[in-house]
């Protein structure tokens, strides 16, 4: 199972495909489902429960979904070895956003039902097909073109969408594994305007908006 | 004063305009600088001392810098009450990238001397001049064009940049102010692609990200 925080995201849970066992709420009245077993909790009960440092309203108790994955769709994100769960969170919420259905993660990608990534994906997590698999096998085997992300990647700017494609984004610190490059068609990247001296790179939950942008914009 | 931890950031510091008091290292070896005053400290001090959950490796104490506002300059970020420190630190971080070198912030804007707005920006804030202010004031006398961002704005893949222009981002829940928005030029905003029926919008500094990438692809 996995837990659910705050009426607003619990609310987007009932249209979806995730089912809920039962809800904890110090605030029921709000919750008016009389299909859904919701017990009323104090503040403190909701504060031992909750993951959260500011507890919300509600927790809601869900059923883990068996993972299914759909046939390739025109966009993807691909993950390789994603590790903050709010950077997770922040790339379903993007995916959801630019209506991006499906995101494939390396098996050592965080876990999804992570509570910070399921918070930090407001909700978003409910519309977006979560795959974890062997990355190598899938992209050895998709039709669609694997386009990755680095920090000497074609110029984004000039980038010519291919009609069916993955895009990868790499690990925090280390970027995409070498096995996972050698099956890229290309890499892009958005190039830096400022005289900086730093070499500091955009975080990759950033710089996955500022490429989607690009992207959509053709 | 303020503080600055990790030597990857403080090492920033030595070529900035901010000047460092001293300097507390639980590895002083690695900051080899005869002009600043380092002292070994234990992982317990530093503990004490950190504001970080995970405590980094050093912690400059740094002297405050008197505001100084520069002309306006091509492209200016204006923030209109981020309470957010790590939206803050985020916006930071983006404007360096792309070169944008001064920020001016409503008086009731996060302190950017906050130690999780100086983290978040990861060194970027020795780079981007932080200017506190009268937004009215200075929204009403500025030759740039004062451009904000709203869910119902012209869209961004259709906006001609003007040569000189104000970026307006709002507060995390209440957007721009009235009076703010009084002094607009125009507003613009990301076309949300997905189907989604979900309300939220991004995050403000996911949405700043986007909308920079855009502006800056012309």
């Amino acid at each position: 199972m996995f837990l659910v925080e705050g009426n607003k995201i619990i609310c987007e849970l009932f249209n979806s495909k995730f089912k809920i066992k039962e809800i904890l709420s110090t605030d029921p009245q709000k919750l008016d489902r009389k299909d859904i077993s919701v017990t009323h909790i104090s503040d403190n009960e909701l504060k031992k429960i909750s993951f959260l440092k500011t507890p919300k309203d509600s927790v809601a108790i869900c059923y883990l979904n068996p993972e299914e994955k759909s046939e390739d769709l025109d966009i993807q994100l691909v993950l390789d070895g994603i590790q903050d769960p709010g950077n997770l969170g922040t790339i379903i919420r993007l995916a959801d956003w630019f209506g991006i259905e499906q995101i494939i993660c390396s098996e050592d990608t965080v876990d999804f039902y992570n509570p910070k990534v399921i918070q930090a994906s407001m909700g978003s997590f409910t519309r977006v097909n979560m795959v974890y698999c062997n990355l190598v096998e899938y992209l050895s085997g998709t039709q669609n073109v694997n386009i990755g992300t680095d920090m000497e990647g074609e110029n984004i700017y000039r980038f010519e969408k291919p009609q069916k494609m993955n895009l990868i984004l790499g690990n925090e610190g280390n970027g995409m594994r070498p096995e996972t490059e050698e099956l890229l068609y290309k890499s892009i990247s958005i190039p830096r305007f400022g005289n900086s001296q730093s070499t500091e790179s955009l975080n990759v939950s950033m710089a996955a908006g500022i490429i989607l942008g690009q992207l959509f914009s053709k």
